[in-house]
């Protein structure tokens, strides 16, 4: 039943989100209508993609989950940065990265924590992601820094983001390593939590890796007929890129991920939707992140890794804010709440720039 | 034989305190004599609350003893946006959260640290404490980080003052909700560690209401003479408003909260001492601060919500700090030194401005 | 076999350093001579102070480790007033704190992980290290803030400076009371790890002292000879001073310290390399700068406390990462990776500066 309607809705949003580029509809129409068919594109990658992880081991399916699991949003942002769209990419990234931090999970211990008293994971996972997100507002920051003193030139500016990139990209690597070959068991409190991974999955293995290469291609074609929209729908609506960046975007191109993790929170497995909310973030600063800049820098010119203040400060406050509530282990609403409200904080002032 | 030392203290100094304001004496004079009525009165302001909460049960009367528990310095804060001193005023505030943070706690575990080699106190609360101070200072820093980016108007400013002010309230609402109904028992280490509480009050029902209307025009008579003869004082030594505000005004209007903290300490429930120096903090970042806000919008011109660079770094050091120290449950006298000697650094940095 | 190779090698290395300088070979010559050499002086004075500490019984031997434990990186220091290179004073504190707290602590935890799936320390002994980093952090910030404000005047802010300077010697001294004398066992897990303190030292008493006494000479003679190259070899390199004072003579002046860190880790005695990281750093931070802040003084011209943006970002950086990594007592190869990685960023950066 219920997967008959998400069907339903996939192929319906879908094709209409194409007529309504092809025939081209008001930009406002359009914006509405495949930023609906990003939100169900994106949950059938998801779906394709556990699937064939099913197929393919542990190992291989826990890497290629981390790696499809922010696709929409790597390819939104492919996207953006062909058209040149630098400001609105960083924007978005940010906006990816605090609204795992404190929306996701602020809903989901908020959901989780009206259910249940007070809910408990594994601190160790905690503590490392805690100190990975550190690690990348470092990241993050040193570019920024040295950009506004002045000392350096745009081009050793460009050089500094590449080799910055490059690092990120090493510690993300040798993280999957650590998390899913050296230390596997010691990180995880899901193997027992989450019966759901042992599920016979829906599809055949060929089918799997034909849903997954169709999913792929969908939300490739709907991520560019939303990005097609964005430039008359802020000048319409007098939206900034950095709103329209941080928050319209980041909300949509994340969705599916959204509703799994407040979803796991209501079955009191809070460690799976910390996991969701902290893992996207931090998959989104060490690996999406520096891989655009690689990208750009492969289209001919280099997006560099500087962020303005204001997109430094809220990521920095996100993870601030998101490790000293997770670090004990033990979540309730209230903690759900502040980080909520945090968001809205950073929402107005986004809006009010 | 205390007791009676106490009355005869607060009705001497209180008529001194008025004879000096009307008989116009020096402005030196009428500052001392005020200051040490400011003491007294907030003194038996807190008597006459705590006697109150008795009667009104647990949960009012904690509700009483929190809002109530800053009133002086919500009182003097009030004359002083009356008088237009608005740097004076955030100063203040600046002022009372490091002094409750670093001198309070400070002088607190320092004092329990030589009479106790170690001393310790429910985890839970300082986890709390610690993620709700964080958030004060993030809603502190976003309006200033806009404001000095000058992307935005005075008057967004202002709009974006007065909605972080309203969510900050809305934060300390449903945090008294939460430590008071939902999770009461899950953070008090204090049932079991303060009989106190339950003793008899000195006084009637009625004569409890009675003093505690009493006592607030007490604070606010003495409020309004204190702060008349600050303008005079200034020019005269030579002190900022800035060291004015944030060391004296602030060391005045808490005193009766110092040594209440100190005495906890000596009696080895440093918890009690953590919670007044850290929930006071809490009160006026939550609470009192963006109250002002609507106050001084309600008087006609909005005092915004931006703080200079100097007192946020300020109070974002005294709040870390204060955090690393509490975060373990365990405390020592050279956790308390550390403690004061980062308030010396920060009264000797505001001193020299 | 061991012994007499490091006796020829500082024996050889320190003639050739002399004869290099007098007779005036090229400044590249003369730099990687002394600084090979300063090597091995410094471990020399480092067997020396051991050996003179076990005689000296265990608290005035504790001490005397503690302060001739960064006597290379002093006396190097000393010199670079002398020449009035303040910059690079500043730069190679930074460097000698970063490099302690990501690059030794980094390969330590790296080596040891390598080896050891985890490895477990002390938890209180790390509290209370990352506290006093966060004070010597915040220490270090409140000059720079008030001198970029420019409310303050030059003269004040060497006040200020001195003022501080003075504070962070209390703070050093009654650290070391604190964890020499009233809580002694408190923080140590030491003493049933280390039997190597027990051991029977090389040389008598007499020769001891005499060895220190030699050793602290030819430190001071190399100091002198390496940092008489310096001028020369940035002009003819291009190296800035704050890349060589930051990296390259914080290595040299550490190495020392540098190999008996990792040497610890890989015996499974990471508590110990973690004080021997962590420990160094706070005695660069509160003992040796505010030392060469009173020393410039009495030059003559006060070497303020303002250190660049850059630096202070380095610094905070190295802390807030170094402190989340060691604050669960527990470390794996995949932390020491990640401190080095941040190493690594910050070098490029300041070597593209």
């Amino acid at each position: 039943m219920k997967q008959k309607f998400f069907y339903g809705a996939l192929i319906v949003s879908f094709l209409l989100s194409g007529v309504a580029h092809y025939t081209d509809m008001s930009s406002t129409v359009q914006f509405i209508i495949s930023a609906i068919a990003i939100v169900f594109v994106a949950g059938f990658l998801g779906k394709a993609t556990e699937s064939v992880a099913h197929y393919a081991g542990q190992r291989l399916g826990g890497f290629l989950n981390a790696t499809f699991g922010n696709a929409a949003e790597l390819i939104i942002s492919i996207f953006l940065i062909k058209e040149g769209l630098f400001d609105m990419v960083k924007a978005s990234l940010t906006g990816a990265i605090i609204g795992n931090l404190l929306l996701v999970l602020g809903l989901s211990l908020f959901a989780g924590g009206l259910k249940y008293k007070e809910q408990k994971f594994n601190i160790s996972l905690a503590g490392h992601n805690g100190t990975l997100m550190l690690m990348a507002v470092v990241a993050l920051i040193i570019p920024a820094m040295f950009a506004g003193t002045k000392v350096i030139t745009p081009k050793e500016t460009d050089t500094l983001s590449l080799i910055v990139a490059g690092i990120l990209i090493v510690a993300y690597i040798f993280w999957l390593y650590f998390s899913m070959v050296t230390h596997k068991n010691y990180l995880s409190d899901q193997e027992e939590m989450e019966p759901d991974h042992h599920e016979e999955p829906a599809w055949s293995k060929s089918k799997s890796v034909l849903f997954l290469v169709v999913a792929t291609v969908m939300v490739a074609l709907v991520s560019e007929w939303l990005v097609g929209t964005l430039h008359d729908f802020t000048t319409q609506f007098g939206f900034t890129e950095l709103f329209l960046g941080a928050f319209i975007i980041a909300i949509v191109g994340n969705a599916a991920e959204h509703s799994a993790a407040v979803m796991m929170a209501l079955k009191n497995k809070i460690g799976t939707s910390v996991e969701i909310a902290i893992g996207s973030s931090l998959q989104i600063a060490l690996f999406v992140a520096p891989v655009l800049v690689f990208v750009s820098f492969l289209f001919g010119e280099t997006m560099d890794f500087v962020f303005t203040t204001i997109e430094l400060v809220a990521i920095g406050v996100a993870v601030i804010i998101a490790k000293s509530i997770t670090q004990d282990g033990k979540t309730n609403w209230y903690e759900g709440l502040l980080l909520m409200l945090v968001y809205v904080i950073l929402g107005v002032a986004f809006f009010l720039v």
